[in-house]
């Protein structure tokens, strides 16, 4: 059996807490999950996934020791809208860009992006005053993955929700402006690194009606 | 005789304000004023500069059109310390970055960035948490320039003052850090401008004994 190891940078959030479920569900990967305070560590044990106490705002060298004897990366953090745009700049573009040259740097190559929905140029200037910071935070983080020699996904999710996943998604290049429940987005990530055949793409997903392995086998 | 026309986006500022004065009273070289308000014009005007009205939040063809016909563009634009970090995004990252991009786009080689005093990775984690957004914006606008394939200078001031300028100043790869007044950083970019010897390279500037131009020139 291949065991694949996991680090999902951003663990804490919903994403990244469905997602760690999934994978130590599964029979082929393993998680370490990356909290940023000690008292997130229990629901991670609870699952048997390993732990790395680690804050974005720390050195690459730091990450990347959390990413060290890992397979595999997942970005899922977010500075979250609570928070002003200083983190933006320090967690969703700074922190991105830190943890894909630490992967470099320990020399794993596969790299999974969860961004927004569209980081295009046209999407900057479509947004509103107050979302376009973030979109340009995320646009930034994505060009610097595409340029790098990692083996990455990048993923844009529709409007997040907390609603109960159904399993089934839209998954293309484009596809129209919809909500996803987090959990689903979670199931995407799962297949995304079961199939290698993910590599080098990027993709928008929104509810509906195709199971995610088959959507994300066709794309 | 050669007339050089030169692009100053962030004109409205006190560097780009004296930079117009210095290239007015030059014989090689001619501004254009990128400015955000039609209120600004009369300044530049009596100088007999052009001006160009454009926000930098505006998409790259607007400040392509800004820079179309000229022969350099210096960014020295800067959203300022009272702005929100949204602005620090939209404007000293994604100002920047679009500025650039408008360069190559209309075949304008000459490019020269005002940076901050220290944009490494090392200045990021010892900025404090109210300063680092702007370093990493700054960060960010370098590395884009410097992997652009444009005939970039990239200048470090000192902290910025309004004192009267000496004319003299400390220009190296590292220096000590200091204050430097905003009319010294213009007289160095107008002497980057007339020695081409300032292409491909990057250096601190701070209030010193040498005489601009040949501290210029012995970089």
């Amino acid at each position: 059996m291949i065991h694949v190891k996991v680090l999902i940078v951003g663990a804490n959030g919903q994403i990244g807490k469905d997602l760690t479920s999934y994978i130590q569900a599964s029979d082929q990967l393993e998680a370490r999950a990356m909290i940023r305070k000690k008292e997130q560590a229990p629901f991670f044990e609870d699952l048997g996934a390993e732990t790395a106490l680690v804050d974005l705002e720390q050195d690459i060298d730091t990450i990347a020791e959390a990413a060290s004897g890992t397979d595999a990366v997942v970005f899922t953090a977010g500075s979250g809208p609570k928070t002003g745009k200083d983190k933006t700049l320090m967690i969703d573009l700074d922190g991105a860009v830190k943890t894909i040259e630490a992967a470099k740097k320990v020399g794993v190559k596969r790299f999974i992006m969860i961004s927004s929905f569209d980081t295009t140029r046209e999407a900057i200037l479509e947004a509103n005053e107050s979302f376009a910071p973030y979109v340009v935070a995320k646009y930034y983080a994505d060009v610097w993955l595409r340029e790098s020699d990692l083996d990455y996904t990048i993923i844009h999710p529709g409007l997040l929700t907390n609603n109960q996943g159904t399993g089934k998604v839209q998954a293309a290049k484009q596809v129209d402006r919809d909500e996803i429940p987090r959990e689903d987005v979670a199931r995407v990530i799962l297949a995304s690194l079961e199939n290698d055949s993910t590599i080098g793409k990027e993709f928008q997903i929104v509810s509906g009606d195709t199971p995610v392995y088959q959507a994300i086998k066709s794309l």
